[in-house]
Protein backbone atom coordinates (compact mmCIF):
# COMPACT_ATOMS: atom_id res chain seq x y z
CA UNK A 1 0.00 0.00 0.00
CA UNK A 2 3.03 2.45 0.28
CA UNK A 3 3.08 3.64 -3.14
CA UNK A 4 -0.17 3.01 -5.31
CA UNK A 5 0.41 2.92 -9.02
CA UNK A 6 -0.85 5.14 -11.86
CA UNK A 7 -0.94 8.39 -10.17
CA UNK A 8 -0.72 11.42 -12.49
CA UNK A 9 2.67 13.00 -11.54
CA UNK A 10 2.24 16.18 -10.03
CA UNK A 11 -1.35 15.70 -9.28
CA UNK A 12 -3.01 16.27 -6.55
CA UNK A 13 -2.63 12.83 -4.82
CA UNK A 14 1.32 13.11 -5.59
CA UNK A 15 1.24 16.51 -4.35
CA UNK A 16 -0.18 15.20 -0.90
CA UNK A 17 2.77 12.50 -1.25
CA UNK A 18 5.21 15.09 -1.18
CA UNK A 19 3.83 17.48 1.26
CA UNK A 20 3.35 14.75 3.69
CA UNK A 21 7.20 13.09 2.88
CA UNK A 22 8.59 16.43 3.75
CA UNK A 23 6.74 17.29 6.91
CA UNK A 24 7.99 13.34 8.00
CA UNK A 25 11.62 14.60 6.89
CA UNK A 26 11.84 17.81 8.58
CA UNK A 27 10.21 16.60 12.19
CA UNK A 28 12.98 13.82 11.85
CA UNK A 29 15.36 15.96 11.76
CA UNK A 30 13.79 18.78 14.66
CA UNK A 31 12.55 15.32 17.52
CA UNK A 32 13.04 12.32 18.58
CA UNK A 33 11.64 9.79 16.05
CA UNK A 34 9.70 8.13 19.00
CA UNK A 35 7.93 11.18 19.75
CA UNK A 36 6.38 12.35 16.04
CA UNK A 37 2.90 11.68 15.88
CA UNK A 38 0.48 10.80 13.30
CA UNK A 39 -1.21 14.61 14.00
CA UNK A 40 1.75 16.07 14.40
CA UNK A 41 2.30 15.41 10.23
CA UNK A 42 -0.57 16.21 9.35
CA UNK A 43 -0.83 19.39 11.04
CA UNK A 44 2.93 20.59 9.57
CA UNK A 45 1.68 19.18 5.98
CA UNK A 46 -1.56 20.88 6.09
CA UNK A 47 -3.65 17.58 6.02
CA UNK A 48 -5.84 15.58 8.05
CA UNK A 49 -4.96 12.71 9.87
CA UNK A 50 -7.40 11.21 8.66
CA UNK A 51 -5.86 11.19 4.93
CA UNK A 52 -2.47 9.90 6.67
CA UNK A 53 -4.19 6.92 8.01
CA UNK A 54 -6.70 6.48 4.86
CA UNK A 55 -2.96 6.33 2.68
CA UNK A 56 -0.60 4.65 4.85
CA UNK A 57 -2.30 2.79 7.33
CA UNK A 58 -0.26 4.34 10.09
CA UNK A 59 2.71 6.00 11.59
CA UNK A 60 5.26 2.99 10.84
CA UNK A 61 3.71 2.54 7.22
CA UNK A 62 4.37 5.89 6.55
CA UNK A 63 7.75 6.11 7.78
CA UNK A 64 8.67 2.91 5.71
CA UNK A 65 7.50 4.77 2.69
CA UNK A 66 9.50 7.93 3.68
CA UNK A 67 12.28 5.39 4.06
CA UNK A 68 12.02 3.69 0.68
CA UNK A 69 11.73 6.99 -0.93
CA UNK A 70 15.33 8.01 0.50
CA UNK A 71 16.62 4.87 -0.75
CA UNK A 72 15.56 5.47 -4.26
CA UNK A 73 19.17 7.04 -5.93
CA UNK A 74 19.49 10.92 -6.85
CA UNK A 75 21.87 9.76 -9.48
CA UNK A 76 22.78 6.53 -11.72
CA UNK A 77 25.66 4.51 -10.04
CA UNK A 78 29.15 5.72 -10.68
CA UNK A 79 30.71 5.35 -14.00
CA UNK A 80 34.23 4.76 -13.45
CA UNK A 81 34.56 2.93 -17.33
CA UNK A 82 34.84 -1.02 -15.61
CA UNK A 83 32.77 -3.16 -13.93
CA UNK A 84 34.72 -4.07 -11.28
CA UNK A 85 35.14 -0.41 -10.55
CA UNK A 86 31.70 0.32 -10.92
CA UNK A 87 31.16 -2.56 -8.77
CA UNK A 88 33.17 -1.48 -6.22
CA UNK A 89 32.56 2.70 -6.41
CA UNK A 90 28.45 0.81 -5.58
CA UNK A 91 29.58 -1.25 -2.97
CA UNK A 92 31.62 1.18 -1.01
CA UNK A 93 28.58 4.02 -1.03
CA UNK A 94 26.16 1.22 0.07
CA UNK A 95 28.24 0.05 2.76
CA UNK A 96 28.72 3.62 3.85
CA UNK A 97 25.36 4.83 3.91
CA UNK A 98 23.42 1.43 5.36
CA UNK A 99 26.37 1.95 8.04
CA UNK A 100 25.47 5.63 9.06
CA UNK A 101 22.69 6.22 11.35
CA UNK A 102 20.20 7.61 8.36
CA UNK A 103 20.89 4.03 6.88
CA UNK A 104 20.23 1.75 10.30
CA UNK A 105 17.16 3.82 10.74
CA UNK A 106 15.95 3.40 7.45
CA UNK A 107 16.86 -0.80 7.78
CA UNK A 108 14.50 -0.63 10.77
CA UNK A 109 11.72 1.38 9.09
CA UNK A 110 11.73 -0.88 5.85
CA UNK A 111 11.55 -4.12 7.84
CA UNK A 112 8.07 -2.54 9.42
CA UNK A 113 6.40 -1.76 6.31
CA UNK A 114 4.45 -3.72 4.50
CA UNK A 115 6.73 -3.75 1.25
CA UNK A 116 10.33 -4.43 2.38
CA UNK A 117 10.65 -6.23 -0.78
CA UNK A 118 10.39 -3.14 -2.81
CA UNK A 119 14.43 -2.75 -1.02
CA UNK A 120 15.79 -5.54 -3.17
CA UNK A 121 14.12 -4.01 -6.34
CA UNK A 122 15.30 -0.61 -6.03
CA UNK A 123 19.04 -2.41 -5.83
CA UNK A 124 18.47 -4.57 -8.33
CA UNK A 125 17.70 -1.64 -10.57
CA UNK A 126 20.85 -0.27 -9.89
CA UNK A 127 22.55 -2.95 -10.37
CA UNK A 128 21.30 -3.37 -13.97
CA UNK A 129 22.11 0.23 -14.53
CA UNK A 130 25.66 -0.99 -14.30
CA UNK A 131 25.30 -4.32 -16.21
CA UNK A 132 24.40 -2.91 -19.03
CA UNK A 133 27.03 -0.65 -19.49
CA UNK A 134 29.17 -3.79 -20.58
CA UNK A 135 26.24 -6.22 -22.41
CA UNK A 136 28.13 -7.32 -25.26
CA UNK A 137 31.91 -5.96 -23.73
CA UNK A 138 32.35 -9.91 -24.38
CA UNK A 139 32.91 -10.34 -20.32
CA UNK A 140 30.98 -13.02 -18.59
CA UNK A 141 28.43 -10.78 -16.40
CA UNK A 142 26.97 -11.53 -12.59
CA UNK A 143 23.56 -11.80 -12.61
CA UNK A 144 21.79 -8.78 -10.18
CA UNK A 145 21.02 -12.22 -8.16
CA UNK A 146 24.17 -13.13 -7.56
CA UNK A 147 25.61 -9.59 -6.91
CA UNK A 148 22.58 -8.81 -4.54
CA UNK A 149 23.40 -12.05 -2.83
CA UNK A 150 27.24 -12.30 -2.37
CA UNK A 151 27.63 -8.08 -2.03
CA UNK A 152 24.07 -6.17 -0.66
CA UNK A 153 23.22 -9.10 1.47
CA UNK A 154 26.88 -9.56 3.66
CA UNK A 155 27.21 -5.94 4.04
CA UNK A 156 23.28 -5.10 5.46
CA UNK A 157 23.83 -8.83 7.54
CA UNK A 158 27.15 -7.46 9.04
CA UNK A 159 25.88 -4.15 10.43
CA UNK A 160 22.13 -5.81 11.38
CA UNK A 161 24.01 -8.71 13.19
CA UNK A 162 27.65 -8.88 13.90
CA UNK A 163 30.09 -6.52 16.48
CA UNK A 164 32.67 -6.23 12.87
CA UNK A 165 31.90 -4.13 9.83
CA UNK A 166 32.58 -5.17 6.73
CA UNK A 167 36.44 -3.80 5.45
CA UNK A 168 36.21 -2.70 2.10
CA UNK A 169 39.54 -5.29 1.77
CA UNK A 170 36.61 -7.74 2.38
CA UNK A 171 33.79 -6.19 0.15
CA UNK A 172 36.64 -6.35 -2.41
CA UNK A 173 37.38 -9.87 -2.40
CA UNK A 174 33.39 -10.31 -2.60
CA UNK A 175 33.19 -8.02 -5.85
CA UNK A 176 36.10 -10.60 -6.96
CA UNK A 177 33.80 -13.79 -6.04
CA UNK A 178 31.48 -12.34 -7.68
CA UNK A 179 33.04 -11.84 -10.88
CA UNK A 180 34.31 -15.43 -10.98
CA UNK A 181 32.65 -17.35 -13.81
CA UNK B 1 23.94 -6.09 29.73
CA UNK B 2 22.13 -9.42 28.33
CA UNK B 3 24.39 -12.09 29.36
CA UNK B 4 26.32 -11.85 32.27
CA UNK B 5 29.67 -13.51 32.42
CA UNK B 6 31.50 -15.59 35.18
CA UNK B 7 28.12 -16.96 36.58
CA UNK B 8 28.16 -19.64 38.90
CA UNK B 9 25.96 -22.55 36.80
CA UNK B 10 22.84 -23.09 38.92
CA UNK B 11 23.66 -20.39 41.71
CA UNK B 12 20.96 -17.53 42.78
CA UNK B 13 21.45 -15.89 39.26
CA UNK B 14 21.25 -18.97 37.22
CA UNK B 15 17.77 -19.56 38.59
CA UNK B 16 16.78 -15.98 38.41
CA UNK B 17 17.34 -16.16 34.56
CA UNK B 18 16.12 -19.48 33.79
CA UNK B 19 12.64 -18.96 35.38
CA UNK B 20 12.54 -15.29 34.21
CA UNK B 21 13.14 -16.93 31.10
CA UNK B 22 10.69 -19.72 31.02
CA UNK B 23 8.22 -16.84 31.78
CA UNK B 24 8.80 -15.17 28.77
CA UNK B 25 8.29 -18.19 26.85
CA UNK B 26 5.05 -19.47 28.62
CA UNK B 27 3.80 -15.94 28.46
CA UNK B 28 4.46 -15.82 23.95
CA UNK B 29 2.94 -19.06 23.92
CA UNK B 30 -0.46 -17.52 25.85
CA UNK B 31 -0.82 -13.88 24.32
CA UNK B 32 0.30 -11.58 21.73
CA UNK B 33 3.56 -10.15 22.26
CA UNK B 34 2.28 -6.60 21.78
CA UNK B 35 0.75 -7.42 25.05
CA UNK B 36 3.34 -8.80 27.37
CA UNK B 37 4.61 -6.41 29.96
CA UNK B 38 7.55 -6.66 32.78
CA UNK B 39 5.46 -6.94 35.88
CA UNK B 40 3.29 -10.03 34.39
CA UNK B 41 6.72 -11.70 33.55
CA UNK B 42 7.89 -11.01 37.09
CA UNK B 43 4.77 -12.09 38.69
CA UNK B 44 4.95 -15.49 36.65
CA UNK B 45 8.59 -16.05 37.28
CA UNK B 46 8.36 -15.19 41.15
CA UNK B 47 10.80 -11.83 41.08
CA UNK B 48 10.10 -8.31 40.83
CA UNK B 49 9.79 -6.24 38.24
CA UNK B 50 12.77 -4.42 39.38
CA UNK B 51 14.80 -7.45 39.41
CA UNK B 52 14.48 -7.62 35.64
CA UNK B 53 14.79 -4.55 35.35
CA UNK B 54 18.14 -4.28 36.98
CA UNK B 55 19.25 -7.41 35.38
CA UNK B 56 18.06 -6.75 31.30
CA UNK B 57 17.21 -2.94 31.56
CA UNK B 58 13.80 -3.14 29.74
CA UNK B 59 11.68 -5.36 27.79
CA UNK B 60 13.00 -5.23 24.64
CA UNK B 61 16.70 -6.41 26.18
CA UNK B 62 14.87 -8.79 27.58
CA UNK B 63 12.92 -10.44 24.55
CA UNK B 64 16.20 -10.46 22.93
CA UNK B 65 18.11 -12.59 25.06
CA UNK B 66 15.16 -15.19 25.26
CA UNK B 67 15.56 -14.81 21.34
CA UNK B 68 19.48 -15.59 21.28
CA UNK B 69 19.10 -18.47 24.44
CA UNK B 70 16.99 -19.91 21.39
CA UNK B 71 19.24 -19.57 19.17
CA UNK B 72 21.95 -21.49 21.09
CA UNK B 73 21.38 -24.69 19.40
CA UNK B 74 20.42 -27.91 20.90
CA UNK B 75 23.14 -30.38 19.27
CA UNK B 76 25.65 -30.31 17.36
CA UNK B 77 25.24 -29.81 13.01
CA UNK B 78 24.23 -33.02 11.61
CA UNK B 79 27.05 -35.36 10.36
CA UNK B 80 26.94 -36.37 7.33
CA UNK B 81 30.02 -37.64 6.38
CA UNK B 82 31.44 -34.56 3.99
CA UNK B 83 32.04 -31.15 4.13
CA UNK B 84 29.60 -30.54 1.15
CA UNK B 85 26.67 -32.30 2.86
CA UNK B 86 27.32 -30.82 6.20
CA UNK B 87 26.51 -27.34 4.88
CA UNK B 88 24.16 -28.27 2.85
CA UNK B 89 22.06 -29.89 5.75
CA UNK B 90 23.00 -26.91 8.36
CA UNK B 91 21.90 -24.42 5.47
CA UNK B 92 19.00 -26.02 4.75
CA UNK B 93 17.68 -26.04 8.31
CA UNK B 94 18.85 -22.17 9.01
CA UNK B 95 16.92 -21.26 5.65
CA UNK B 96 14.12 -23.13 7.76
CA UNK B 97 14.07 -21.84 10.89
CA UNK B 98 14.60 -18.23 9.95
CA UNK B 99 12.06 -18.08 7.69
CA UNK B 100 9.53 -19.20 10.14
CA UNK B 101 7.32 -16.93 12.80
CA UNK B 102 9.52 -17.91 15.44
CA UNK B 103 12.45 -17.12 13.38
CA UNK B 104 11.61 -13.64 12.21
CA UNK B 105 10.18 -12.68 15.13
CA UNK B 106 13.55 -14.05 16.85
CA UNK B 107 15.46 -11.73 14.29
CA UNK B 108 13.34 -8.71 15.02
CA UNK B 109 14.18 -9.05 19.15
CA UNK B 110 18.14 -9.10 18.35
CA UNK B 111 18.19 -6.28 16.72
CA UNK B 112 16.85 -4.79 19.14
CA UNK B 113 19.16 -6.39 21.88
CA UNK B 114 22.38 -4.54 22.53
CA UNK B 115 24.28 -7.67 21.69
CA UNK B 116 23.21 -8.60 18.23
CA UNK B 117 27.09 -9.73 17.62
CA UNK B 118 26.36 -12.23 19.63
CA UNK B 119 24.27 -13.67 16.44
CA UNK B 120 27.19 -13.93 14.36
CA UNK B 121 29.25 -15.58 17.43
CA UNK B 122 26.65 -18.33 17.54
CA UNK B 123 26.37 -19.11 13.89
CA UNK B 124 30.70 -19.18 14.07
CA UNK B 125 30.71 -21.57 16.55
CA UNK B 126 28.35 -24.07 14.35
CA UNK B 127 30.43 -23.44 11.61
CA UNK B 128 33.55 -23.65 12.83
CA UNK B 129 32.23 -27.21 14.51
CA UNK B 130 31.56 -28.61 11.29
CA UNK B 131 35.05 -27.25 10.03
CA UNK B 132 36.66 -29.06 12.83
CA UNK B 133 35.62 -32.48 11.29
CA UNK B 134 37.33 -31.65 8.15
CA UNK B 135 40.64 -30.32 9.25
CA UNK B 136 43.25 -32.45 7.79
CA UNK B 137 41.34 -34.29 5.40
CA UNK B 138 43.48 -32.65 2.38
CA UNK B 139 40.71 -30.42 0.80
CA UNK B 140 41.14 -26.61 1.49
CA UNK B 141 38.31 -25.38 3.65
CA UNK B 142 36.58 -21.91 3.18
CA UNK B 143 36.55 -19.73 6.43
CA UNK B 144 34.31 -19.02 9.17
CA UNK B 145 33.70 -15.66 8.12
CA UNK B 146 32.99 -17.17 4.05
CA UNK B 147 30.94 -19.20 4.92
CA UNK B 148 28.53 -16.38 7.46
CA UNK B 149 29.15 -13.79 4.16
CA UNK B 150 28.14 -16.48 1.78
CA UNK B 151 25.60 -18.86 3.17
CA UNK B 152 23.62 -17.07 6.45
CA UNK B 153 23.98 -13.30 5.35
CA UNK B 154 21.49 -13.76 1.91
CA UNK B 155 19.68 -16.22 3.63
CA UNK B 156 18.56 -13.79 6.16
CA UNK B 157 18.72 -10.58 3.70
CA UNK B 158 16.70 -12.53 1.28
CA UNK B 159 13.87 -12.84 4.28
CA UNK B 160 14.09 -9.91 5.60
CA UNK B 161 14.02 -7.25 2.21
CA UNK B 162 13.03 -9.49 -0.75
CA UNK B 163 9.36 -10.59 -1.89
CA UNK B 164 10.64 -14.22 -2.90
CA UNK B 165 12.25 -16.30 -0.68
CA UNK B 166 15.57 -18.12 -1.01
CA UNK B 167 15.37 -21.54 -2.82
CA UNK B 168 17.01 -24.54 -2.40
CA UNK B 169 18.74 -24.43 -5.52
CA UNK B 170 20.04 -21.12 -5.00
CA UNK B 171 21.43 -21.85 -1.61
CA UNK B 172 22.86 -24.65 -2.75
CA UNK B 173 24.66 -23.03 -5.62
CA UNK B 174 26.10 -20.52 -2.84
CA UNK B 175 28.09 -23.70 -0.97
CA UNK B 176 29.11 -24.74 -4.48
CA UNK B 177 30.98 -20.74 -4.47
CA UNK B 178 32.12 -20.99 -0.80
CA UNK B 179 33.65 -24.44 -1.53
CA UNK B 180 35.95 -22.95 -4.24
CA UNK B 181 39.19 -22.19 -3.22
Amino acid sequence: MAIKEGLRPGGRSARVQESVHSAVRQLLQEQERTSVTVPQIAARAGVTPSTIYRRWGDLAALLADVALARMRPDSEPANTGSLRGDLRAWAEQYLDEMSSEPGRNMMRDVQCSQTPGYCVTILGGQLQVILDRYQGSGQALPSVDRLINLLAAPTVFRILFATEPMQIEELHELIEIALQP
